[in-house]
């Protein structure tokens, strides 16, 4: 463990990989790395692209990658697919337009699976957040694969939040619909070339409450990242982002959201496993009984809280008569 | 116990109000009475009612409880205050609008504060809709007292849930923000004299998507809940979603997820609670402690899950070295 340390610091090239996929399963020595790292850590601008399929997120990753390194940033991708319990294949296959950046040295790309057992990003999303930022990379850009409910969570790990939009999804009733224009710290609208473009930047605008002085002004800039037109700005709107949340302090309060999520979703991640370990084949039974009404909610309650070990019958006795 | 369902069962008007107060503060004699009347339950149409504030929803609750009573069905209204964690004052205002429906014994009333530890509605909100059930109730309508996340989760423990729109939000377009739309069975434009209203119908009706054979086909009606014009047509709605359930099958799925969401927040409850008592002072340092990075998430998680009686040490001494 002292050894990887020891390597990335010396920045040997496979350290970091080697640190990852150790962190992805939990390694324990991993682990104690991740631990003996963590205070380098929170000082990389964690920025999450999420958005609507086809709106051309992976594009605009790619095209901001392209502009850090134009302006000598070194960047970090890790491309998060929530729909998948296992890393690798699907996700490769969009990584593979990436190929131009893999030659470069200053960009780092990963995947990582992260269905998390009890909904939310599973714990290796944040924990491989924290190792590319020990590793010293300024700029992380996370990028989720799919869309929906667990798009919402990137808001979490990110301290910046570019949602992409794209002309031809209704004029921005579906994103509005969506409910993610809202966790938007930047708001996108690519494929600037295509009609309807404008007005939907136009609807967008109209969606957004005007800010208060002293807080943040949402803004909404058109590109076409295919191109690589309008990107740049993209990238300085981050790092615009990235110095008002520090003069602002509302760093330190998305740090503390950041880190509640994490310490809560793993701890409840454990007590899930372990109730899922405890009520393994027997919970679908269960419900099906309170369903059909054989069962009384509460005596299905305290039947799976006395299934689990140490926790045993500490509430199944409380009943009188 | 014994005593308190024979009187039930006898018609003691006094013996419904006993049994809801003892369920919602979880007395032993209360959940044992519950659990021998628990077989006795999922006959009755349970209703949500839900939508923005000022749309006229305890209007419409009103309403319906009289059309109900015309049509000489027993009726039981629940309404669910998600923001207070006691019930009574606050609640209590509103239900005097209802002091008409007081003096009918058919007509039964009643609320409850439902601000769950961990999010969701609270345990004695299902507890009491099985009470009412079991006391023979046909029809139980359910109002949530503001809006917001909270009035999502009405749809578990309605078996058909109402969503109540008035002209003056904007055209429909922030229901479709809140995405309250998904959940209604029944949309129902309120304030139907008021101009848009019909504007609004025509919004709503096309953000619907189109049903498939045999699906429900959420209708969407106009009504004055004032005057009460246009709810008989509200009532005969809910009573078809009722016949529609039984006769697709769905309500056993309905009846499966109510029962689930029960179970587990149940246990989620319990095991929350537990944790709270162990961390009780301490998760707020232990969080800033993580978020300044002073302590590694995992070391957090381990050192929470020492803390929870029963389950200390089990995951603390996993890492190497």
């Amino acid at each position: 463990m002292a050894d990887l340390i020891a390597q990335l610091d010396e920045g040997n090239p496979r350290a970091l990989p080697r640190l990852l996929s150790l962190v992805e399963r939990r390694d324990p020595a991993g682990m104690a790395a991740l631990a003996a790292l963590y205070p380098r850590t929170g000082k990389a601008a964690v920025v999450g692209i999420t958005g609507a399929p086809g709106a051309g997120k992976s594009t605009l990753v790619n095209a901001l990658a392209h502009a850090a390194r134009a302006a000598e940033m070194r960047v970090a991708i890790l491309a998060i697919d929530p729909s998948s319990p296992v890393s690798g294949g699907a996700v490769l296959g969009d990584r593979i337009r990436m190929m131009d950046l893999h030659a470069d040295p200053g960009v780092f790309i990963r995947s990582v699976a992260s269905k998390g057992r009890t909904g939310g990003l599973a714990p290796a999303a944040a924990a491989m957040v924290h190792c590319l930022d020990a590793a010293g990379y300024p700029l992380i850009l996370l990028e989720t694969v799919g869309a929906g409910q667990d798009s919402i969570d990137i808001d979490v790990l990110a301290r910046t939040v570019i949602v992409v939009q794209a002309p031809g999804f209704g004029d921005g009733v579906q994103a509005i619909k969506a409910g993610i224009l809202e966790i938007g710290d930047i708001l996108v609208v690519n494929k600037a070339d295509l009609p309807g473009a404008r007005e939907l930047a136009r609807t967008l605008r109209g969606s957004l409450d005007h800010p208060e002085p002293g807080e943040w002004e949402v803004p909404v800039l058109l590109t076409d990242a295919a191109s690589g037109e309008g990107v740049p700005a993209v990238l300085d709107a981050v790092l615009q982002h990235g110095r008002w949340l520090a003069q602002s302090g509302e760093i330190a309060q998305r740090l503390r959201v950041a880190a509640s999520a994490e310490v809560l979703d793993g701890v409840r991640n454990e007590l899930q496993r372990r109730l899922n370990a405890a009520t393994a084949g027997s919970l679908d039974q269960v419900i099906s009984d309170v369903a059909a009404r054989r069962t009384p909610p509460e005596d299905a309650v305290n039947a799976i809280l006395a299934s689990l070990p140490g926790l045993g019958g500490a509430a199944s006795d409380q009943r009188g008569g």
